[in-house]
Formats: C-alpha cells, structure tokens, sequence
C-alpha cells in the first residue's frame, strides 16, 4: 500500500475526530461541568498536535488516488486509531479507570454495538455521556463516509474505494456518479431523519438533552443506554413506539429514501431485501406476542404487543436497546431474538448483523443447488431483484460466511475461558460480532460485560471491528502483503 | 424417478433386514428369552410378506439401471422403512411402549447417533439390545453398500449411484472399478476391523456379549450404552483405552485401509484430512487435560489424560460413548466438544459431522478468497492433497454448509417450544443433525432425550437422517418433480 497517502488521510480522519470533540465540549461548558470540559480539550489538544505533526511531516505524491488496497487500510487502521482516541475522556477523565474498558466502550460506541461495562451509566457526566451517544451516531453512518462528504477531492475514485471499505453489504452502489455527491446525500438523510426523530422524542415530553442522545443512539442503531433503567425509565408507550419505528426504519437500506426522495418508486417496490426485512419483524413480532402471552409473561395483547414489537426492532437492526428483560421470556422468543441477532438489517443500512440480503443470497444458493443436484443438467441462476446475481456475488457471500463462523467459534473458544455458562458465552460473541449490545444470561439486557477478563474483552473487542467493518479489512490488515509496496 | 425399480430394489432392502433381525432371534434363543424370540419372529413375518408381496407385484424393466436420482430416492425411502420396521421389535415387545419413542430410538441406532430415549437401558431383554447394537453396526457403514455388497447385479453404474447415495463426505471414490467389489472390500475391512475389537475387548475381561455390542457400537460410530453407568461400568483403563483407540481408527476414511492392504503408503502420507484429524485430536485432548486440571476436575495427569482422550475420540468421531460427565467440565473443555461435534470425523469413514475434508475446503476456500482480494488479479486456486478442487466441489461445500445451516437454525426454532434451557436445545440438535448422541444440560452424557416432546423427537428424528445422509436426498424426496417420470 501507499503508506504516504494511507497515513496522511488517517490524520485528516484523526482532526475531524478532534472537531467532534468540540460538541461534547460545549454540553460540558452548557451544564457547569468544567473538569469534563478541561478533559475534551486535552484530548482535543492530543488528537491535533499528533495527527497535525503527521498532516505535516508524512506528504504523499499529488498524483496518487487511494486504491482499493488502501481503502482497506485506511478503514482498518482508521477505526482502530479512531476507537483509541475516542476511549482517551472516559480514561482521563476517570469515569472509566481501567483503560480496557475504556477502549471496550469507545469501540462498542463507534461499531454501534452498544455493549456496555458500565452498571451505573447515570454516573456519567452530561458531556461525556453526550460523546458516547455521538460515536454511535458518527459510526453508524460511518467516519470515512463522513470524511468522503467534508474533505473535497479531485480524485473520483478515491471517494469510492474508501466508502466501499466501510460500507456495509455485500454491493455497495453510488447513488450519484460523484462518490463525494453520493456522501454528502447518505448525511443529509440520515441527519435530517434524526431531526425529525428528536421532534418526535420531544413532543413526547422527553427532555432535550435525552432525546438528542436517543435519536443519535438509534440513528446509528447503537443502543447505548442513557438511563439505568432504559427507555423504560419514561413509562410511555408513545416514545417507546417512537424508538421502535425509527429503529426499523434506520435498519433499512439508505439508498431506499434517495428512491423515494427521487420518486423512483419501482425501486422501492421491487426490492427483495426491504420485503423479506419488514417481513421477517412482522412474523417474529406476531410469533413472540403468541408466544410471550402464552406462557403468561404479559397478559393483555397491547403490552406483548408493544414489548414484542420494541425488542425485535431492537434486535434486529442491531440496535440493542431493551424494554423488557427478554432473558426470562419463554426460549422460542429467546431463540427467535438470537436467530435475529444473525440475520441483521439490510444492507447499506446503520444495522449490523449478517444482513438480510445476504441471507437472502444464502437461500437462493441453497435452492438452485437442490435444484441443480436434482436436474444436473438444467442451468440455473440465482436472481435478486429480477437481476441475475453474478457468481462472484454468490461465492463471495458463502466465503462470508465461513470467515464469519471461524471468527465466531474462534472467538468463543477464548471468551468460554471465563467458565460462564454456555448461553453467556454464545450470546456474548454473537452480540458483539453482530454489533447488537445485549445477550443473555450473564451479558442479559439487564446485566453489563465487566465481569469478563480483559482478554475477553479485548477479543469482543476485535470482533465487534470485524462486525462493522464486514471482517475483511481487518483481517487482509494482518497480511504481510498489504504492507508491501509492491502492486498487483 | 423410476418408480418400480426404486421400490423393487426397496423391498429386497427389507429382505435384507428381516435376514439381520435373524441374528437378534438366535440370541434371543440363547438366552432363553422366548417372548424377544417370538416378537422378533412375528416382525421377520410381517416384513418377509409386506416386502415379498412388493417383491412379486412390482418389476421394473429389465433394461434400465439406477440413474443418481433414482439412487437418491431409494437412499431417503429405504433409511425410512429400514427405520420404521426396525422399531417395531422394540414397540411389539413393549420394551418401549411409546411408538414415537420407538421410532426414535431405531432412527437412532441405523443413523448411528446414539441419543437415546431409556433411561434404563439394562431393562432391555438380551435379544432387542443385541438388535439395538447391530443396527448401529449396519448404519455405520451403510444398508445401500450392504445391498450392494450382497446382491449381484449386472449394471455397473447402478451400483455406483447406489453407494454415492448413502456414502458421506463431499466426494466418492471407488476404490476398485467394480462397485460391487467396492462395497465387499469396505464391509470386509469393516467386519475385520470388528472382529480385532472384539478380541481385543476379551482379553480386557469384558464378556462376550458386551464385547459383541460395544465393539459394533464403536465400529458404527454408534455409542447407545450397553449398562447404565456406560463403560464406566467395568472400572477398565485398559477397556476405556481399547475403545478410544478403535473410535478414532474408525472415524478414519475407509479408503486409508484399503491403500494400507495395497501397500500404497504414498497415498496414506499425503492424505490431509488424515493429518488434520489426528492433529486435531491431539491438540483437543491437550488443551482439554490442561483446562481440567487447572479447574480440579481431575487430580492427576493419568486420569485426566484417560478421560479427556475417550471423550474427545467419543465426541469426534461422533460415537457419543461418555465415560465421565463432561456436562461437569469446565467451560473452554465443554466448548472444544461442542466445536468437534461439528466438526466431525473423516468422510469415508462411519462418523457423523460436517467431516474434516469439508472443513479443510472451507478453510482454503477462505484463505483463498483474502487473498483474491488483496490482490484481485492473482489467480488462486483451492488444493487439497497437492491437486486442484474444482470450483464445483467448492461451491457444492459452500451450499452444504448454507443448507445445514438452515435446517440447524429451523429445528432449533421448533426443539426450543419444550422452553428447556438454550444448551440444551442448542445441543439437541447438535448432537443429533451431527449423529453425536448426547449434548449437555438436560440432554447430557447421563441424560436422555425422554423429556421431549413429540414434536420435538420428530424434528430430531429428521435431524439424524438428515445428518446421516448429509442432507440432499431427503430434501430432494420433498421435491415434487423428484417423483415425476421426466428424465432431465
């Protein structure tokens, strides 16, 4: 790779971390608490001395474009640093004294998991609180997207490898021919949809303060909690059903709205994905209504109803929030949540998971493989969208989707070291490397991840990166290859 | 498919089975069990006239042979009716009174899973466990081959088509030109290696019936107990040791013998999955003697290593034997079985799983593909045993891998109804779609599957065809056009 160029914009990427930092500076100063103030400029100071002495000393060759190779290095090394400097005012400031834990948080705020180590996150200060809800935010759409959208370049493909790297799913299209022009219109959506969803919040009656670390929690299907308690705190089903739609509506795919935005709406209605998405919440709401109601966990419709709906949407598009503790409802809704937890939200979305459609290119395979072992000679072709997928497409999701389970059963092995119970273990590794928040059992909704050794953490850790990021960035980073300037 | 040869070439099937059901009769004479006797006289009966009618009424024409569909058909029909007649001795007798339960436990021993519904399985009479034990024996190394093996037949591909059906891993080979002569050498090196067991076992003191029935339940990869306490029952290091040595030597490809009869070594010392599999072995049994006696479950290397050897050979050769309460080990312990049941034993060979020569695909195809997309213009192939895969073979993996992960999801949904605890419906299936034989929690080694419902045992049920005949045929039997005449 282009190891000039790669750390140049790495800095870039570092200054508008620094300018990030700014907003929770100004809540700090808004509510008197100046030591958490004095902690964000530090940390403001830090991130510009460093990334500005790189910005100055490291000068890559104008005529070099970034590459695909270096796309990937620098949404690697980018998250990385970003979750680094991000974990920095938890630390300093002392409301998160060990450092791991520290760096746990920031990268479960920036992946938009939202697992927490904290038991008593109202101990937080406003302004540290409000940078947690602000990484779940700037994560969801995505760091190098927003650098796409702020930093001019004259180079168009630039733009594109670097949103291709952090784009999740399996195609990434441009809206527009321009990647900047394709950048700038993902935020304006995704910023005024957030808008509106703080309007909502506060014709609710929730507070101002609460509702912009809500929206911005569930605009990037984050699910950090703002109270103990959780949404539950407020005791109204209206913000609860707020929280819901929107939750399932940041879980669809963005291109969905610059359709709509465009009234393209045959786009819109031949979408598989969107359909099998809405499709999949409908069957396990009404599944787990049936369920719950049966084994007397909610007696009348309207609650199962309002729980069921909160906690699939939740689940699904990897959000994470919880109303309810869904540990103790019967295991079919257990099972269903943690199938959920698999499948994701759509591609191109804020919502993690393995992404519907993939699953959807999963059972295609499988059916034109029956098909073919049945009629060997028949030629068979996967379709999406009335468009035929191209083989590479469909080789490219089942390699997927071994890396996937290696990762994950990798990564139970080290996380079943602390000798919690199975569905601790399993439940861990799959909310992390799906980008969800909560298990069950011992990381249950109303239970936190501190207990877990520092080398558990570390590892959920990595996989929550490899859940945002779509693990081959990562991984490809550990090749000796990728750091060759040899091009191939 | 062509519907008269399947269903001639089924009735000589059950002809067969009512020839095997004779051994149970004379032991049942020996032991004086007259009732057993007349009970398994009446079955012979019932299946010598259903079959013989079948046999007189249906003939197909002369000329046509097996084609691979017709192959698959008799594959998925005759696992059923094999099952379905072998469960009437232990229903007729009474000594299962549960038709369900019954059908269940001969599903059980043909597919060589193990999971057992008894909870006293000493309460068998003599006759109908010699029965249970056999026919993990005959399911090991499969009814088709035996078919093949015995009956002449003058159609070469036939017979091919016939072993492809029911035989596991991703690819067949025949060893000799002549399928016929295939299936003699396997069931010859299968009744030899049986026999050695046994002598072995003698020796060790145990007496000849037990020795008869453990050694075909380790030659099936089978595992039902013989006494209540399992073979903890003799308190023998040297019956424990004997039976590890033989639950690994069978859970290796078949076709390892045969070149070890040939004298050609080359191919034995090229073979990956060979090296893959003992690698494996050994670096479970380690970490496993590590990790328990570092939590105190054992007090001395000796026992540890005696221990965690059997249950690691038991687990992934998919026997399911237990000699000691794993459910009790330490988490990391626990985890590395339930990863070995999924792993499985050597295609070729009588264990279950998703077969080490399948992993080892995934695993290339993976490093393959990072590597295409580090440098997309390179040209990668996947190789086992220094030759080429072709990308058939990669992508029919891939989609085994998709469908199994469907039907995994799909009955963890419908087994997670009994609202048991996530481990033990998570290794319910498990354990039983990889033909293990025990899970944990409530389905553990000194468990049984009695507390199920139904429903349950019925899913379960499809699980152990399913992972005995690796999926395809019978989700093809589903097929409408499976059952058409057309030729494609």
């Amino acid at each position: 790779m282009n190891k000039k160029l790669v750390f140049n914009t790495l800095a870039k990427i570092g200054l508008i971390e620094a300018a990030l930092m700014l907003l929770p500076t100004a809540v700090s100063i808004y509510y008197h608490e100046f030591s958490s103030m004095r902690v964000f400029l530090f940390v403001i100071l830090i991130t510009v001395v460093i990334n500005g002495l790189i910005l100055l000393l490291v000068r890559p060759a104008k005529d070099k474009s970034i590459t695909s190779r270096d796309g990937i290095a620098i949404a690697a090394l980018g998250w990385i640093f970003l979750s680094f400097y991000g974990a920095l005012p938890y630390y300093i400031s002392g409301q998160i004294p060990h450092f791991m834990d520290a760096l746990f948080e920031s990268i479960s705020g920036f992946t938009t998991t939202g697992s927490s180590i904290l038991a008593n996150v109202e101990a937080l200060s406003k302004g540290v609180m409000f940078w947690r809800c602000l990484t779940h935010w700037v994560g969801g759409m995505g760091v190098l997207v927003l650098f796409v959208a702020l930093i001019p370049s004259d180079k168009k493909s630039s733009s594109l490898q670097l949103m291709r790297a952090e784009c999740p799913g399996p195609t990434v299209e441009k809206l527009v021919p321009k990647g900047r022009s394709s950048a700038m219109i993902l935020y304006f959506i995704y910023g005024a949809m957030t808008v509106i969803m703080v309007i909502f919040l506060l014709v609710g009656g929730m507070p101002l303060y609460d509702s912009l670390c809500h929206a911005m929690g569930t605009a990037g299907t984050g699910g950090f909690n703002v109270k103990n308690a959780g949404l539950g705190f407020y005791h109204s089903a209206y913000l609860e059903g707020v929280v819901t739609v929107f939750m399932i509506l940041f879980g669809i795919n963005f291109n969905i709205y610059y359709f709509l935005i465009m009234r393209k709406f045959v786009g819109i209605y031949k979408n598989t994905e969107l359909k099998v998405y809405l499709g999949t919440i409908f069957v396990s709401i009404s599944v787990i209504i049936y369920n719950t109601m049966n084994y007397g966990v909610f007696h009348s419709f309207g609650k199962a109803l309002r729980y069921a709906s909160f906690q699939v949407g939740s689940i699904m598009t990897s959000t994470g929030y919880a109303t309810a503790d869904f540990d103790r409802w019967p295991e079919l809704s257990k099972t269903i949540l943690i199938i959920l937890m698999f499948i994701g939200a759509c591609a191109g979305s804020t919502g993690g998971g393995f992404k519907v459609s993939r699953v959807i290119i999963l059972f295609k395979t499988a059916k034109r493989n029956l098909r073919k072992a049945m009629h060997p000679k028949s030629v068979n072709v996967v379709k999406a969208d009335d468009r035929a997928i191209d083989i590479e497409t469909v080789h490219s999701v089942s390699c997927y989707l071994i890396i996937y389970l290696l990762i994950f059963f990798g990564s139970l092995l080290i996380v079943s070291l602390n000798n919690f119970d199975f569905a601790t273990n399993f439940s861990s590794v799959t909310a992390c490397l799906n980008n969800i928040g909560p298990g069950i059992s011992q990381v249950g909704p109303m239970m936190n991840f501190e207990p877990l050794s520092d080398l558990s953490k570390a590892v959920l850790s990595i996989d929550m990166l490899l859940g945002r990021l779509e693990c081959l960035p990562l991984l490809m980073l550990a090749a000796p290859s990728m750091w060759s300037k040899k091009l191939y």
